[in-house]
């Protein structure tokens, strides 16, 4: 299957940035110059009008829009194309000065002052009142430009606010939800030290000087801002769709935020976008780095379906506010920015085209540096990547074919974290997760990263790495996904609680038990540094062989019908069952019963593979630090090979090939240089 | 001597656990089902009414007794006695809506919102009110009911309120113990920076935006905070008593809780209780993790003088709250309960009955686990325990003998950890007080836990480790127990202030030199990491040998008639005194001038033990991890023998015992398992 | 040159304390034993009056100086004198019960409560009324005192307020200095995330829940709090200078204290003073921390180009306050002291006199003990210091001809610290100048410590290290400096910002780039732990030889008319220049790009001390851990040695010398016990 590219005006791989040529009014030489590099460097789109409100609104009711007007004509003028921006990422000091009501309040129910970005109320009536009048004249104004491929709604959405007008809709939002008081009570278990509200009015957003541990409540006001951001959303959205309803619109996402459930945008936003900032030759190991980015990419591409995502932030050089800010070493941004176009995404974008002079984000990477020319190894590399994307025409709207699918859940993300015990120093739920998923990446097997409320029937595998919370319906769709020949992976701490926080009473892991053929009765902590041993039962039918290292949490469980692959090595529970395979229907259902080492993962998820034949992007193993990825139209495969060690790496292949970024053939093998990629076409 | 137990209606060892039906009232089938799952494990107490505030009274002055009734008359009907609860220990949500004012102010003088429990002001006049009508309405309807054996009054009090009901009692506190601000001004030494009050309303409770750096006000807010929260014990207790008064009533407490200054409660308590969740199986020291909790046991029973104490809460498994939640290994459950009846407790009771459905402590471990059944290994641990618990009437009411008397002091503790200096990164009161105990606890020595207030004479030896603050009066029952020919021992950072914190200008330790004969004229602090050296003195009167090392603080004394027992080997205070000896009227002091390592409390305590022939539990010494504890009516000696490592180990004995818990005999030696107990009565 | 002494009373070293005797009012007997102990010790000043403000003023407008009086005139009578304070460091009670208004602002815009001290808002009218009215009367009664020698204005100026008067004097402030909103946002470039301002109410000081990111704004900010501390001075001044003009005053500094610009002061405050409380023996390297005292010493005296100073605190013992209470060790209270003299003070005092009883430094290291005798190891030493001191009268005066100078700039430390980027775990400013410095301290070569607007021209060498902000005038003051044939250090991550934080965008290092002859292109962050090295060039011009390690930052450079001194040797940079050398007019320019070990800075920086000849104190080698500086009038110079290990150490000498201190005549070497200093004069 191939998607439609996002614009009709340009069907090619995007390449460009944010640009702020309003921070350069005083150096008028700036944007015919930024012109000039932008065509240098083959860049095409530009993302314009993020945190403009000020520019385009310098006191209230006064418009100057005639900048931006010069802007996307030149633009035009010069072949680029934009994404054009609502500006609700930041508001003017004089909205805040006047209406303080559009600043959020903390959980503390402190006010905040005017200060940073992202600091508004999505629920005050002047926010929503103000931001509508903008993105009319926006739409009205721009809607139809030849320059404009798509809006860029606001920036990066995130954040809460705790004001009454909060306070109140959260209330509706829990009355529609639970019709009664006596539901809500019940579904966060009130009774509890004596909670039992008696009244609407009584309820709260959590705050560290009032509620903190009716994990339900928790729960709830997540879902409310998720629910009420996307409120917002559709907000700034209906005045943009009433003038050209087929102008597509995104929000760009970040890279595993926990703030908001992105899957329930899904829906409602055109086109993912997301924002990427891998901190590239950290200390840690190259291949969890890398698979950890891969994952991100699947997850954003999982969102809608596989239609392609947008690369729609990154940095060409470093960030300035991580730890350290590391520069790429040379390949690395070509290699890291093709590898969002291996997992799915159709553009290379950055923040930002032209570093800042000053402010907090003056030292961000960028193409153009403040020296300002095009004489540095970064602006070089930029270009290089240009010219790369610019062959890669073809690959647009291609999409990627994945037979399996690990969980990564937002709500139960929450939940697991949020809860008390059995590991407050450390549950771990993302990396346990990227862990699972790097068994694969490590194959060249391609995984789709998908909500649990998620229709499995197109997957062969499905993993789903500590699955605390199973909702209404999940249990059942995982039931009926094996039933019906599906191979499902379950691990301990899974299936404890319902969608309200409240634990199961059937014996867990609840609506999982039957499927996996065991009952979990009790799990045991483990110390950091703690570990256990788990050894493969002799002649065991999975043929899985070896010792393997346990640690964190050990989930001590009986079997149900299903048969112990694995089984404890040490102390008092030495014995037990530590993995197990239970045949039910027509499929089967595995139960990793202890969090193990990685040598763990990577044995039993080949031989898993193996037995269920996979599809691989090569046949064979890959190199360590190797990555195989495939991009296709269900016709023609784009393979791409990447090697994120700095160390040359050869990659056995079958027969010959052409490499598109250099044009050179290989045949059997290929010699892959230290961050070096290359993309075949078979 | 032989105490009374508790209640006649039940003169037996106590077995149950907090219990919350009012949970479960949508959930009919589970109170019949609990009751019968009680009478299998073999318990016959539970805690009831914790938290039940707003199911008692669903909305002010609506009160709905006939759940309570119902549980209390089942109970009867199948020999079930219970704590009756006060409900106190958190509010309804519609007191906190309606009454602002019982929410608690915080030190940052910001107001709670509803939430969490503790959380209100125990100097409201709204809350005192209500907690009068509640606790009056409970004890009429409740106080004679045949099931009710005791009161279980709030929940660990804890926790401050500094709203201005809270200063103006403070302040009134102030000037009742002061009389005059010119008092008060020289008690806490307010010139230093210019803080002289001249006026009783400027005088505020201690603040982050305000004043922490006098430490008089420090202590005298703290005392301030005990008598408080003991004003509201009594408000409680008094309708309470006013229909039964010989109904008996408790408040719990708390492992080593520096809140509260326990022993002023002492008095107005009749029975102690407490709540004791060891970290059992972490990384540390198993002999200190198990000496520790002794420590607590014998704190609390030596509160009210070796009358029995009650185990009040305990988890059979694991808790949710501590960073890890660990398993009881298989034993340790009956060993850490029985280790509690070694020391004095006549109940074993837990935290909880059946484990929650949902809020914050869903996962702490209960008897009945979430699948509801009894088919669960802590379920069998239980019952095994509760079978070994009823053949224990005998012990009922008897108490610990103990000559020796371990000085652990709240206002003390409170004072040296609040000072600045001598070492900030650490004093480690708790720590080494704990670890003087421990010296006693390898030795199977009896040993009472004091405040340095409490009456010396009945004791042979006293151990007073860090005692900074000595308060009027109590040098001089210090020096009268040494001449009268008791034994002391002091450490260094000894005798420097008084009740206020102002520092004995007559030469350090201040009211303990005479008695101690020495003087100290200055203390080093010692970096982590940084040692130095301490070497018994050739031919010392006193007999000690070796090398030992010292740490963290060293103290440069001059000898005022004692005689060095041991010296420093390094640093330019090489070859002064470092351990000294004085004769003094009858007896003798010590003084210990440096904190050492273990290896020198074991050597030191070890000769002064065989030097005053202090009755030890078993003759000869003791495996490592091993305790042994006797429990006495003066006649008859119930020894118990405790082993506290995951190895078997083997214990000589003088004659031929029965264990009582197994009915096996052994004969000069008993071999005990890893985690296993046995008890003997002699 | 020799300095006039800072009395004509008494034209002697001076040695005294800060005394407080008001708080022994109740002790009648304490004040006459007091004068009794300061003459036995040699003392012949003390500091009184500070935080006396209650005992003057016990409430509003009546005064009680009769105290005071006494003081001053038993002072007289017994030949001492005093530096009397204003007390203005700490305020009484009822003032801030009275006027709210005098207690500062938090940040979070919460008002503190009384307590602690500096606790007030500089702005406020009623505490500058209140201010002015006690120094006036304080003038009137003393400052013709023949006790009387100086003024100690308030007690350690620091901290800020953020109350409505001062955001008001924050807002006229900025008026002054940028004229007007459109030079204001393009100064903090405030069109990134949309901050323009368009009203001046807008702009609000930084705050936790408001604007953190706006480093222009943060500068500012920090740039006002010294303007308006210093205005706050010049308030307290004007009473006391009215009275009588000639008696000098001083406000007593910090320890590279961050919160106040001191070289603005420098032209106010006639005399400097600070207060030294370095950790001797902590677990450090014994050279750095010498060195980084001597190079606080250092950078109090060139405040006022080398104008004695006064080491206004010390304490003869310990503090309280630090980590760990260590004590001196025999001789380091002597040595320390001495150090003071040997870079340019004409005092040793201490805080405090005699240790208070009670509240928050009662344990702060005092000349009498809480025994109230001298016969202890502390003021033994303190006399034997005092004895020392009295012999050195013909040192009073002298200073010290520095050569060198580095440059320790407090507004490039505020805008360096604050900027995101590249090294947001740690860019170490003051460790890095402290390394710089050491190199020469390690040499006994004198070094001045500037701020980067002084005049270099009596210089031959001047360092820079990490000098990110250049402002006005600094390149070209650097230029003429080079041009002229000084030699000039710079490192990486400099000439980055003008002085609002605004990038240079010519090409970095900005203004330097010409004088350097390099453009540095990006920078590499680094791990803590991860590594580079650095190796000389073969047959380099400057005879540099060997490899070191490079580490935390890198810089990219390209040569621009400089010569290669050293090149990277890994990364994707090996073979890039690491060291550069710019012949530029008559003077040379070294650019050290990366951040290397100490071994580097020794090499690099005895190698130029040998080519430029610079003066040693000593000619050869210094033994490690031995210091040696000289204080001259010009003609005579006084040497001092000084030996920061504890291990004798030997110098080698040229001739005959004669100590005195000891009156012993020492030829050609010397050996220095651990501890101890001598001093030559030649």
């Amino acid at each position: 299957m191939k998607f439609k590219p996002l614009s009709d005006k340009i069907p090619k791989m995007l390449h460009g940035a944010d640009y702020n040529p309003e921070q350069w009014e005083k150096y008028p030489e700036v944007l015919a110059e930024d012109i000039r590099l932008m065509k240098l460097a083959k860049c095409n789109v530009m993302s314009v009008g993020i945190f403009s409100w000020t520019k385009l609104e310098p006191e209230e009711g006064k418009f100057t829009f005639e900048w931006m007007d010069q802007l996307l004509d030149t633009f035009h003028e010069n072949g680029i194309y934009a994404f054009l921006a609502t500006p609700t990422g930041a508001r003017p000091a004089w909205m805040s000065e006047k209406y303080p009501e559009v600043l959020r309040v903390g959980a503390d129910r402190v006010r905040n002052l005017h200060g940073l970005r992202h600091n508004h109320c999505y629920t005050s009536p002047v926010y929503r009142e103000k931001t509508e009048i903008m993105n009319t004249k926006l739409a009205e104004r721009y809607a139809d430009h030849p320059a404009v491929i798509g809006w860029h709604v606001s920036n990066e959405y995130g954040g809460e606010c705790h004001c009454d007008y909060c306070q109140d809709a959260f209330r509706n939002w829990l009355k529609e939800k639970y019709q009664s008081l006596d539901a809500l009570n019940h579904a966060w278990w009130t009774t509890f030290w004596s909670h039992t509200y008696t009244s609407w009015s009584q309820v709260e957003s959590p705050a560290p000087q009032g509620e903190t541990m009716v994990h339900g409540l928790n729960l709830d006001w997540k879902r409310f801002v998720t629910d009420q951001t996307l409120d917002f959303y559709r907000h700034e959205l209906k005045p943009l769709k009433s003038v050209e309803p087929k102008l597509p619109a995104t929000a760009n996402f970040m890279e595993t935020f926990e703030g908001l459930n992105y899957a329930k945008f899904a829906d409602d936003i055109d086109f993912i976008s997301w924002d990427s900032y891998p901190t590239w030759h950290d200390q840690g190991d190259e291949s969890y780095r890398a698979a950890y980015t891969a994952m991100n990419h699947d997850w954003f591409r999982s969102l809608k379906d596989g239609q392609p995502f947008f690369l729609m932030e990154s940095t060409p050089s470093l960030t300035n506010w991580q730890p350290i800010s590391k520069l790429k070493k040379p390949g690395m941004h070509v290699l890291s920015s093709l590898q969002a176009v291996a997992h799915g995404s159709d553009s290379v974008q950055y923040f930002q085209w032209r570093k800042s002079r000053g402010s907090s984000e003056k030292f961000h990477g960028a193409v153009v540096d403040h020296v300002g020319h095009e004489n540095t190894r970064v602006f070089k590399e930029v270009g290089e990547l240009g010219e790369g994307l610019s062959k890669l025409d073809e690959i647009v709207g291609t999409t990627v074919d994945a037979e399996v699918a690990i969980i990564f859940d937002t709500e139960n993300r929450w939940a697991v974290k949020d809860a008390q015990g059995p590991r407050n120093i450390g549950v771990h739920y993302e990396r346990t997760v990227t862990e699972h998923y790097q068994a694969f990446w490590e194959q060249g097997i391609a995984v789709d990263v998908i909500d649990s409320e998620k229709d499995l029937s197109k997957y062969r595998l499905v993993i789903a790495p500590m699955l605390y919370m199973v909702r209404d319906g999940v249990g059942e769709s995982i039931e009926k996904f094996v039933e019906n020949g599906g191979n499902f992976v379950a691990t301990y701490w899974s299936g404890i609680v319902n969608e309200t926080d409240l634990c199961f009473i059937d014996g867990f892991p609840g609506p999982l038990r039957k499927t996996l053929g065991v009952w979990s009765e009790e799990i045991d902590g483990l110390y950091d540094g703690e570990v256990n041993t788990i050894k493969a039962v002799g002649n065991n039918s999975f043929g899985l062989h070896g010792e393997f290292e346990a640690k964190e949490l050990c989930d001590l469980i009986h079997l149900e019908g299903a048969e112990a692959l694995a089984t404890y090595g040490d102390d008092f529970y030495a014995g037990r069952p530590a993995l197990t395979l239970n045949h039910f229907g027509k499929g089967k259902a595995y139960y990793i019963a202890s969090r193990n080492d990685h040598a763990f993962n990577q044995a039993f998820f080949t031989k898993l593979a193996d037995e269920l034949e996979l599809k691989r992007a090569i046949d064979g193993p890959l190199p360590k630090h190797v990555s195989a990825q495939v991009r296709t139209d269900g016709k023609t495969d784009f393979l791409f090979l990447m090697n994120f060690s700095n160390q040359a790496q050869e990659i056995k292949l079958n027969g010959e090939y052409q490499d598109i970024l250099s044009g050179n053939t290989v045949k059997d093998s290929i010699s892959l240089e230290g961050f070096a990629v290359s993309i075949f076409k078979k």
